[in-house]
């Protein structure tokens, strides 16, 4: 069995890891680290654990984590980059399922996070962590910087079109829609139920922290820099993300063949039938990415929905995928989970 | 005092129209007819209106709407290009609140709507009675055509950019997400809470009945006709729509100053202060569209966000604004209500 | 028009009292305090209230309030206590949103608020503010300790019957369901939308702060102290109170008259007719408490429903109410409001 | 493998079972019926059945029902009394979600569910599904009555008190809510989202169909027939039921220790730590009930809070439950899932 442990299991990122792992079949929980809830039982703060985890929080001191065969960072940014050295130092490996080592170009993510990266060495070798892209590399790899959950959707989403050289790289689209477990369980006003309840706005128009990780992303597959106007809003909705996206079409080619094919053997994303709209709940709870793919009218806009549940392909279970293929384990197992609908 | 009749008072329009009225100060409500409900107090039906409109829904011979001043169509499509031209030559005024009128293509119209238009000689009279465009010909009319609720929201949004002439109109995206109750009271299995709850999802990608209404009304304002892509989603939200507009700017003008120039004295209109994001429980239950400007990292894409209630200046409210123009009452009689925040 | 002052104006029953005093009619809002948001405009962190309310909060300092004719606290418990002395001293009336004032025994109140009363000669004074109880009393106080949301609906659904002394006192329960904003708008975890929302769970079992304030209200009627069981829980609405309550019949009595005689007259309790199931929405956004009457199969238990919208008729509207009898005016002045449905 | 059909796939129940048979691991899903769908393929209409359910619906022809081991019936009330004995008599084992098998009488079944039953003989041979009160007869039945969703919470809570003679069984009161699913996917007004949405509201508290129900398990354990106030609530919540139930104690026992006594060996029955508040949520998409047992200020009306997910345990997963009693598999077999939180 695989040693694992989690960093800051208090969160929702946190919370789903568990629920993963308890029931992965090929791993051993053997610590969660909290400062500041050391001593409570896990399951007291999250009741849905009760018999399926017993470990108590514990301080870093405690946990032993060297022991480990891999750390998962479920941490707020900033973390992992302190710590992330000495553990691969000692031979464990280390999911990050922040944003710590997501952005190749330091000095970029240095200006969207807001603070000196305390590793930058480590950022050269940190693999990013979609597997629908990077499989080979994570392999190998000893360090995941593990995506986040609007850069897979709308990655997974324009990656084919990109990719074939198809679509007007210079101005796309990604109007992407969040429920409120993407800001995580952090106390603050504009998440409360009665601000977020009945609600719907846009936010980080001027620039959010994702678009620089997309760009990056959807930049690797296109000959020049793509330009990428992204405008994110809170939904009411507790889990998922429905990215919709647009881009003008340069060559008259069969949309859905080029998904089918780009995704042919990738078992967690789902090209679903011409004419499908995917709906959030019909990825609920699993690590499955749905995309359809729409030319209005038959024109040469092509509109990609692409929905995942972003606490799991946006988030625990993308790590759980990251880790079964650094371990050389079935790159599903654990995730075999049918969607909770409705 | 204003004599009003409702045509079809048991869904969301129907008893949005009774709120507004039953508090308006210069209106009778004076008949309300259901065939299915007659003889029942619409009190019963909606307890929230005890106390304030004390009448039965009536069957149509009962109701005697020719001698009302005014009647209301809160009817399914289909109904008013039936019943208007007998009260209009009774000397009724009659305002639609759904489609009959608002396409001036009856071609068009019986391409998207599915049936033959039975007045078809009317839809040259109707005016489409949107205030902030048509305010002159509002107060002349005979017969409104009260505009849909995405309609409103996008036309509001991108007129005064292709007024302007400022955007590049081959190329319009329009992503818009709207409150469940924007689908009516019927009952249906997709808009059950258990369907639509927890859920996210676009529907009408292929086409929707308020694409063609849209693009006629951008096409009124352009040179040339407008290429734009519409979006519409699902979104657990009761009431509200909120419209995110893509174009790209040819021109390097202030947008911010140009709204704000553009509805400088359109009470309903609220140009919102640089950088804002405005929600749409901001506009609950009242008859205000605001809408806020972008240039994401000050490129030449401009985001428009518009929000409107769906059932207010997305429908009933809006039919009152155009029922004040035609009696030539203040045009925001009845209409001065503070939205329900949170 | 009455000058009236508002200390503690950033929370759910400021942005309340803003709405339903904007629109009054009879009063001149002049100052709005907050400390931590002074020089910000109320309508920038309300935009709802844009072009109805233009003052920014202030400190204390500037707002002076002893100019005002009265003073609404809508602060957290324990500041009202604090200031109300001196504003009396100046001649202002004071209304008092938070529980300061509602528990005549001071010393059950510091077990239950942990505080000690800064004012206890002022508890004496203070005169209770459920008009449908003390109309009289209400018209002649200067300081009025405004009810819980709970014990609002809670009295006034058990009110008659102890009253007319046809229940047994000695075993009453009163399950209760509220609406998130109920706890106001304070960043925690328990209330984040990903927390409340699709969940549904009972808290304070072991006692709540308002179990002594219904209990003191239902003692006044009751010739023993009743014994009564309260049980709140946390619903995923907005806004709403939907109490059940459940007593046993020690008299065979004609229960529907009963409360449409003890009601007959009060503007803000509408007995609905017998067999209804009043819902939480049908009063959203009003200041009237709905109330249904039930005997399940005919036995002796009854069954008493009250809904009330939690911000108005459980906190702010009553506020208003209480206002305009404290000022002469009528009672209903600025609260006939038509529920927002749906 | 044991071969399975599903009689009326298309609902909540139905979708819910697929869910829990496809990763069940001891059975093949042979065939699901439905008239109207028939040729659909499932994975159609539930995309989240994607790559785990590859059948189409089929008709009662095609299906071949009697090569079936088991059946279930996830239809509305009355059909499994008419298709039953012919399975049976061919040796399927049946399993009824619905009501047609759980009243003992007759005609008092016929009484509330307003109709002739067409198989009496069969409701005296069928064995109600608890497995936490009958377990040892389940495992000997060939027909099973799968109990009700608020029969299985309520009875689960008030049993342990009933059987051992702890309270007073004359004036039982249970408080009970439920999320919408409970209403079943039927296209209905009252369960839109735009009317069950941020509302809440009692229903059926004259006479509800579970009452019988409940208070036959209830008889059972009792020396004479329980007096039960039944009031069911709707809320805003797609899966759950909270039943809050009140009962006076007669005798004065560490009521903890009975329950945690009473469910020792019950794998499905968490009895939570005293003080504690189970949350829908902490249940859902599983196969547990909660529950928690509270005596406010120490009195002597002890207060059981008693949480399922209307669609696991108090639906399709106890049917699985049952099913595999029937079949001798371990009684948790498919049914090892984490509740999904948030």
């Amino acid at each position: 069995m695989i040693k694992v442990g989690i960093v800051g299991g208090t969160g929702y990122t946190g919370v789903e890891l568990m629920r993963l792992l308890a029931r992965h079949g090929g791993v051993k929980l053997t610590a969660i680290t909290s400062r500041k809830e050391a001593g409570m039982p896990v399951a007291e703060m999250y009741p849905s654990l009760r018999g399926y985890v017993d470990l108590k929080f514990s301080t870093p001191a405690e946990a032993q984590l060297e022991n480990c065969d891999v750390v998962f960072f479920a941490t707020p940014n900033g973390i992992a980059m302190q710590e992330a050295a000495a553990l691969l130092a000692a031979g464990v490996k280390v999911i990050d399922l922040a944003a710590d080592f997501r952005i190749r170009d330091v000095a970029e993510w240095e200006k969207w996070y807001g603070m000196s990266h305390a590793s930058p060495e480590l950022v050269a070798e940190a693999v990013y962590g979609l597997p629908e892209v990077n499989r080979e590399q994570i392999r190998q790899a000893r360090l995941i910087a593990n995506p986040g959950c609007y850069p897979t959707a709308v990655q997974l989403g324009f990656l084919p079109l990109i990719e074939a050289g198809v679509v007007d790289t210079a101005s796309l689209i990604a109007d992407c829609k969040s429920g409120v477990s993407g800001a995580g369980r952090k106390a603050e006003v504009h998440t409360l139920f009665a601000e977020a309840g009945d609600n719907f706005k846009a936010y980080g128009v001027g620039g959010h922290r994702h678009l620089p990780e997309i760009k990056q992303g959807l930049d690797r597959a296109s000959p020049t820099p793509v330009g990428l106007t992204f405008v994110p809003h809170l939904t009411p909705l507790i889990r998922g993300i429905h990215a919709t996206l647009y881009a003008r079409l340069t060559k008259d080619v069969d949309v859905q063949a080029l998904f089918e094919q780009r995704y042919a053997n990738k078992r967690f994303v789902d090209v679903m039938p011409a004419g499908s709209t995917p709906e959030t709940r019909s990825v609920r709870g699993s690590n499955i990415c749905r995309i359809a793919v729409h030319r209005p009218l038959g024109g040469d806009t092509v509109v990609i929905l692409s929905v995942i549940d972003n606490l799991v392909k946006g988030a625990a279970g993308q790590a759980v995928q990251n880790m079964n293929l650094l371990f050389g384990l079935p790159e599903g197992l654990g995730l075999d989970i049918v969607p909770l609908l409705p």
